[in-house]
């Protein structure tokens, strides 16, 4: 399962592939893997790598097969090894595995009281397969850096207009009264699980749903800001730069419906 | 030399990466190495991957040591396996191999009377790290599969506001009386090793230089169209969509120039 990829492997010649990674429960469940698998299918569809949906649920089974517990599961697909230059074989033989690995290390403190964001230098330009969660993560990397130098706990990335699109590693979000927005990402950006099933949810406990791209500004008058991910669940803003939130009980609702999810 | 990386590689995961493609010469030699040595050191001092010349150098020599011949050497750079998601690990062990391959299939027609270009569907957004041959190449890989789809034998990707900035795998220039343009890659866009050489070179025997962002109705004005780049060379381009170009004198010097340092 830890083993090794072909050197001539188009992941690592060209990001050539996409991944998921999945919140494993205490009791082995991975309760988000339908919209996992779905993702995965649809990305795989866009950019023509042939796979089916049997093989990424033997794929999932046999690695939960052994040790479980609480954790990650990151599930790696890829075209596969070969090709001339850019041009992808006529028949791909595609690379998929998965590995295992511990929770994020948030505290129970930053859950409940919230984070620190920064703003990352590092743009998020016009990406062709916005959306996808394609191995072309090197903003993401950039990102993170800046957050790691910064001491930052998270780093929002800017499109080219100074528009929010997500964090490094999180969708964004935030509670306007009975509002709930969230950016668009037609241009750039993951299409986060956890952020669709929380659209959902919060749509069917009649919230209103805005999703489209607004000024960084459009923040400052949030009653409530956080970020979500299908690993962590719902985590807290509590500061960026100058302005301060509080965390509302919506959030905290929000957060509680994803724990539960995930327990 | 062409073994296997380790699952967990940045490269593999994130694109997180560097990679240079060098001619080699029927002798043994690779004449422009000292170019595609400073852009690596150059892309890994961006992207904070620790690895000095004397590494390359080593790398480069133990592949060409085994059997020669003309062909292609690729060199791979990753800032190796770990860190916590994104984020690099403060202490990387970096990932360098090489691999041998063939020269492409441009036929003497191809080279002597140009070839066909099309215009990919696949925009070129704004890439923090433009100019770097780094290992996030999904755009490239869309815009071969319309290249191959379409029948062309090349195809120029285009920014948001539809300016060239150069073919899926090679620079693009053109001639203009005495000027010589090709796209400035500020935002976007791999900078030639092959393409700095021409350049230098142009403007040592007078030519005066534009190297800006132009329409691509900029083109359509030309004397002359050609691609370049450090395993091909210069390889004219005689047709795209209802323009069509003549290979004048210049174009073959440039061509039989680096022909020449090939050899």
């Amino acid at each position: 399962m830890n083993g090794a990829v072909a050197s001539d492997d188009r992941g690592l010649a060209y990001g050539d592939g996409l991944f998921e990674t999945l919140r494993v429960s205490a009791a082995g469940d991975t309760p988000l893997w339908p919209r996992h698998r779905a993702r995965l299918l649809d990305g795989a569809a866009r950019l023509g790598i042939p796979v089916d949906g049997a093989a990424l649920e033997r794929c999932r089974a046999d690695a939960l097969a052994g040790d479980t517990g609480a954790g990650v599961l990151k599930l790696t697909l890829t075209r596969g090894p070969g090709g001339r230059g850019y041009l992808p074989p006529d028949d791909p033989t595609p690379t998929l595995f998965a590995r295992r690995g511990g929770l994020p290390p948030w505290t129970a403190a930053q859950r409940e009281q919230g984070v620190q964001l920064g703003v990352c230098d590092t743009p998020l330009g016009l990406d062709p397969l916005a959306g996808c969660k394609h191995l072309n993560r090197l903003p993401q990397v950039l990102g993170r850096r800046e957050v790691a130098a910064a001491g930052w706990d998270e780093g929002l990335m800017l499109d080219e207009w100074r528009r929010p699109v997500e964090a490094t590693a999180m969708n964004l979000f935030a509670v306007f009264g009975h509002t709930l927005w969230t950016p668009s990402l037609e241009r750039a950006g993951v299409a986060g699980v956890a952020r669709a099933w929380l659209l959902e949810r919060a749509a069917a406990d009649g919230w209103c749903i805005d999703v489209r791209m607004r000024p960084l500004s459009h923040l400052r008058a949030a009653d409530g800001v956080f970020l979500s991910n299908a690993v962590v669940g719902v985590l807290p803003v509590r500061k960026l730069a100058q302005w301060v939130w509080p965390v509302p009980e919506p959030v905290r609702r929000f957060q509680r419906d994803l724990d539960h999810l995930f327990q």
